[in-house]
């Protein structure tokens, strides 16, 4: 796993430079700030090296897909400032969140630089020799996965107070939410690096894949990590109500008495631990945890399946070992 | 005037399909809607249409430029929804303002959303035969006037019990606040109909003089139209204390006394309509609304000389009407 952070390292300096230089020159100087913040605030970069890592594994030059990867960073920064408004989430990145220092207005003013740097981002493509048309499709990828993390997040704050979210619906849910930006970032890096539609079409499911189970792990680590490395406090989920793919194959499968259990736990905001531990014990009797735990190790075999088709290098390698990660990591 | 009204209306209805559909297939509901509302509570349409006639106007063909219309369209509606919630504006084209009706998390969204699916919309062009250089010129315009509107609106956030702002930061405000967007239409009618560099660069420029013209419209439309045409009461700008260009004259050459009567009713969020009638009599006395009105008036002859290098064709026409139109509205 430590070998997955010391690929993503060797990917990001090129990433951070084009971010940082292409808000350089955002003015006024509070606009500029609360616009770098969560980038200097660091992060595992994994949806924009996941672009340069492809277009490398296709058989381009990571050059190609540095503008692309960088406005999917951007996005995925923008995405992350608007959500901690929408959920009152006071902490990122073990740092205050941008609406905390800045307040709600330049929070919202940042993101959306963020989200029109990223398109102007894109365009500089042509500067590694992109072409028109291939900076036409990665616009048009990147747009499409923009509309479905809006989707995605509407959805979820649908979901509050619902807890007859069926499986099918909850995978479209994460997908939008999660999935999207990296199946974009895969597909973006592919195109950029000039690969043929029949393997872009590949990259994309590959990103998907990997998208469900990164989204899937999350949701496990919420139960089974300690406090420490997740920074947040163990089942928060499950205080908050929230629904996962173990909450919905739980509630599917238990019997009465142990789903209404469960409900009154999930419906009450001052769920105690031990009301978690009844909680975690109720997943654990029904093999829910388990369940969600396959889903996900299927999703990254396939992904890793679908890899096979390309030449052996390097690059091929990292992608290999990164979908193993999405499902090794604990934080 | 009403002939700037049946053109505008004669090129809307291309425009509003092409938004309706492009919108048909958000979900959630709750989010569709939400991104819909302000569209179909009607608006002027200005930005969009200046598109299509821009496209005419340099020879080419309206309908390639009905994408990027929409997609200007889509924009403008978005900076409207995140303002309103930045600026508690419950009010927006004579409705509750989204984040009223949805509250602030779908609001956001819901911006968010319409501002992805205008670079979505714009890579749609390719169905009219735009070239993807010109698709991917038209998202470095788009994408431009986008970093723009947002640092307009922090530097507007940010002369917030500024008194001593200057005419330069004043009209640089303005013209990332308001102007950006309305050249950034012109310039995509031009570069989607097929203009040279240069003419597309004239187009730019006639939409940015029309722009700050339209902006200086807005502030002297505040002192002297009436509250029924506006939708909001006379001298509101005073009330809140918000700096215009003619606050900004007036206070550079008003003597001590009256500039010092005239800080005090800015800085008092109570002022009466007593105070109002005070402030615009200081402006008069030191001519700041001609001045002011004067300025617009050159813009809006230098834009109307621009466009002589252009052919005849009822669309040049419809560009100096509507250059025309800026100074003559009454809301």
């Amino acid at each position: 796993m430590s070998d997955v952070k010391e690929i993503l390292g060797s990917y990001s300096d090129d990433i951070i430079n084009v971010i940082v230089e292409g808000l350089s020159d955002i003015t006024p100087e509070s606009l500029q700030e609360a616009s770098i913040y969560l980038t200097k605030a660091g992060g595992k970069m994994l949806r924009p090296c996941l672009a340069l890592i492809s277009a490398e594994a296709i058989g381009g030059k990571k050059e190609s897909a540095v503008y692309a990867a960088a406005a999917i960073e951007l996005i995925h920064t923008f995405s992350l400032i608007h959500d901690d408004i929408m959920d009152e989430d006071d902490m990122r990145r073990g740092m205050p969140s941008v609406h905390k220092v800045w307040g709600n207005g330049v929070a919202i003013l940042a993101g959306d630089t963020l989200f029109s740097k990223a398109f102007e981002l894109i365009c500089n493509s042509e500067r590694e020799n992109v072409s028109p048309l291939q900076i036409t499709q990665t616009i048009a990828t990147v747009s499409d996965a923009c509309v479905k993390i809006c989707e995605g997040q509407a959805a979820d704050i649908s979901f509050e107070g619902r807890y007859d979210v069926t499986e099918d619906e909850y995978l479209d849910m994460i997908f939008k939410k999660t999935g999207a930006l990296i199946c974009a970032a895969t597909k973006a890096g592919a195109i950029t690096g000039g690969a043929s539609e029949d393997i872009v079409e590949i990259m994309y499911d590959y990103g998907r894949l990997i998208g469900l189970a990164f989204q899937i792990q999350d949701d496990y680590l919420d139960l089974v990590s300690d406090e420490e490395s997740l920074g947040k406090p163990i089942g928060s989920d499950i205080v908050k109500g929230k629904m996962t793919l173990i909450v919905v194959n739980a509630l599917e499968n238990a019997s009465e008495e142990d789903g209404e259990t469960l409900l009154e736990i999930l419906k009450n905001p001052n769920s105690t631990q031990e009301d978690v531990d009844i909680a975690i014990e109720i997943f654990n009797k029904y093999g829910s945890i388990e369940y969600a735990r396959n889903i996900a190790q299927d999703n990254v075999d396939e992904a890793k399946q679908l890899l096979e088709i390309l030449p052996d290098s390097p690059s091929k390698t990292a992608l290999e070992l990164i979908a193993d990660f999405v499902l090794e990591r604990h934080s």
